[in-house]
């Protein structure tokens, strides 16, 4: 089974390079299903029922998110009906929406997983412990595992990695919008990287415009609200394959593919 | 000219991998000069003289440092006599040392400026600001000049890179110790990278080893104190070719070089 | 010289308490001077042109503010222009405002100096440094200097006040809208006190109604905009006796103003 | 049944402070009991075996901590020996020691429990939840039951009072160091202050010497380590009466002893 994993599209235009550029991605890299998160896709901020379904419509099969899927309140009541959209697993009690779906996928029961860290955020349940009672309360519901850990400090991303080393199939970061170089398949078999990077304009701080993004370093005031940069264009996350009788990862490939090199037919050329 | 940086050599390990490989890397990538951080070389924790000495023996010619230089109390008098032993030009007065050094490579005159990021670290003086003062001060002193930045968020460091295009030939990235696969030249020919990586032992949790690293996640206590891994030794940089005449960057490449490569003799094989 | 200084004024019921208090108050303490803290006073969150029209009728002298001053746009513009409202003077340059007025009062001329601290707060600049550097500039033109010092940390407000002992008449702390017991003059003379407390609803959570609150704590998301309390509304502050020969301050006493109390003519009994 | 709360003792001032007057005040506020916070009471990190048996001996009948409990390693057995040594409840499994003790006092027997904050501190558990677990726990164990909450966070200690308001007799607050003028029983019977102060130096910075702290102030770096501030030397805290049928507060009030005072035969005048 191969999963590809599409890393925080940002605003309408991460929306734009997602629909011009999933279905080609999907193809080329002969991935059997797709999780992509979907944390800021309005507006760089939150994600709207409008835009769920743009995203399943897009080839989309699961949507995870972070810590601004809450930005938007017109997302509380699909949080509760559909599966298919998760929030981080270890928010606490008492706020709408689920951390994981059982999905079929090649045949299998893939069971995705959304969680999300602590260090230098708010201060939800403990990860660690919430995957644990996770992963033992979906055991006999799935037959292959994977974890989207939505978190800032590379030593808490790392360390979940490591944590859930031969137990799932895959470990993918987001959050800090900045692909790593660090993709590798651990001693037990769990493949992991550490932030998965972003989907739309590369040109910006991030995904948002740069200019805006550098005056709030500047004044360390809010000023006007950041804006969702478009320029360069770029779909990135990672392929991981899964070896199907073991549950664990075969293989694991960053994915960066700028929308531009689409057009001039150089698709993938590295 | 080409400047190759080598990314925070972390303990014994990191050490005993810059010994054996700076020398052929250098060669490789045809580098003119090199800057290594040294701030996590003693066990992980700072710097001492004995390692400052080490270093530049080994052909380090600036040693950079950051958040983790004041670990050690003996480096604080070398701090103020080295001058080519860098501190983040940015923390208040009052601390010794110095945040920049010209030195001479390749026919020209360099200038090499460490600095420090505030989001989620000490608030210690505003880099931006900083790093205007510093190159108004340097601007006759050099014809080339190059930037660390150690930093922990990546919005604050693209930001930072963005602020000084066209105006320094590179802004890379150290603190975080994953490698990030953001690697490019900015509109004005600035280069830039959101992380080099670290130097030392791939197999634990951001250099450390990994089961102390992964219970401290439990615990949130102190518990033992971390030691630095020592497996699947690893050189991780990038390479900045700059063109001496606009003092710009024509490119910039990850160095990415496993010890055990090397041995096989299959040498930056990608 | 005696100097009333106001906490921070929470919203309507806030506004409410000091149109209703203030005058009596002033008088019974015997001030000369009202400086008070508005950056609360609009819903809770940041201040308007028509609450400061409002605030300067009731009889307040000087208004001070801390980092909610930003959350209202319309106020930015008053800021450039209305000398008697302050924000914290070490924001970075680029934003709007002054941190500083000198006026008339009890025949001397009363430097008021507004400031913020950094720890568990946006990174700023050095408080310290600025105060140096505002003290210096106002030299020649003042005869009584006080500040108010908006910080969380009570490490870093205690130390600001003795870094400045001797030098101002009073520091006086906000921000935590929690009063405390600590008032005292320290060694050289200088009032300090670490909060002054708050002005508004004390049935709430630091003048927040209580239910919102918890259950933010309870779920870590934001949900419905927190609301001002407005059962058992009070009026907090300090009152500073200066000496207008040295500068240097007689006497603190904390202000605990009850508006219940007052309605049953009971005034200020302990 | 009347209690004594003594907020954090600091170093060998602290323990002198104590040592001498706590038999004095518990007399004169005529307490049944007395709990005292120790974390800060080896050198101001942490706390040690003989230390315990100290405050044992002085008088103080269940010791709480906070976050420094961990500081001085050889406490570690002795928090898994000796029930009344609390540390906060709500550190994850793993770490050693427990955060309750029940008690004889007074004839009923009494629960005390110590929880920590997590707003500018450590991601530990919800201490919401946890307490919530630990009341049922200990619910037919005991007759009266009061709470330490060592937290930093004025919002979140209010929160947390008000949370508890008419199950438990009391709720006070310790770790700022700096005693607040916000005592007070909330509507349901429950007293609450969200500081106690501390116990030891008051000419210093939060118990600390003042020099140090505030050099630590301007370099932002660690420099050397703080020592005790001795001078004005002061036991703090706040004694609760608890209404022995309902298991609910009477009052509170706050405490203050200058042990200078006493020496002056001045007790405890106002
Ligand atoms: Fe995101
Ligand atoms: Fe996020
Ligand atoms: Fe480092
Ligand atoms: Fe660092
Ligand atoms: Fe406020
Ligand atoms: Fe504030
Ligand atoms: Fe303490
Ligand atoms: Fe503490």
């Amino acid at each position: 089974m191969r999963i590809l994993f599409v890393a925080d599209v940002i605003g309408s235009p991460g929306r734009r390079t997602l629909t011009q550029l999933l279905r080609l991605v999907k193809k080329d890299v002969n991935a059997d299903v797709v999780v992509a998160n979907g944390e800021n896709s309005a507006g760089g901020f939150g994600i709207t029922p409008e835009i769920v379904r743009e995203f399943r419509e897009t080839g989309v099969d699961v949507i995870t998110t972070g810590n601004h899927v809450w930005d938007k309140k017109e997302i509380l009541p699909l949080l509760k009906t559909e599966p298919r959209l998760l929030r981080p697993h270890n928010y606490p009690p008492g706020n709408p929406g689920r951390g994981s779906v059982v999905i079929e996928a090649a045949g299998r029961r893939l069971a995705v997983l959304n969680l999300q860290g602590r260090t230098f955020m708010s201060p939800i349940d403990d990860p660690f412990r919430a995957v644990d009672g996770l992963l033992a309360e979906l055991k006999d519901e799935a037959d292959v595992f994977v974890v989207e850990f939505h978190a800032e400090a590379t030593s808490e991303k790392q360390a979940f990695a490591r944590y859930l080393d031969g137990r799932v199939a895959a470990v993918v970061g987001t959050h800090t919008h900045v692909q790593t170089a660090d993709e590798r398949i651990l001693p037990k078999g769990t493949a992991r990287i550490t932030d998965l990077g972003m989907t739309g304009g590369m040109d910006g701080i991030i995904g948002m415009k740069w200019e805006l993004s550098v005056e709030r370093q500047l004044t360390l005031t809010r000023g006007e609200r950041l804006q969702p940069a478009d320029g360069d264009l770029t779909l990135q996350g990672a392929v991981v394959e899964v070896d199907a009788g073991t549950g664990l990862a075969r293989s694991i490939e960053r994915v960066n593919v700028p929308y531009e090199r689409v057009l001039q037919g150089e698709f993938r050329k590295k």
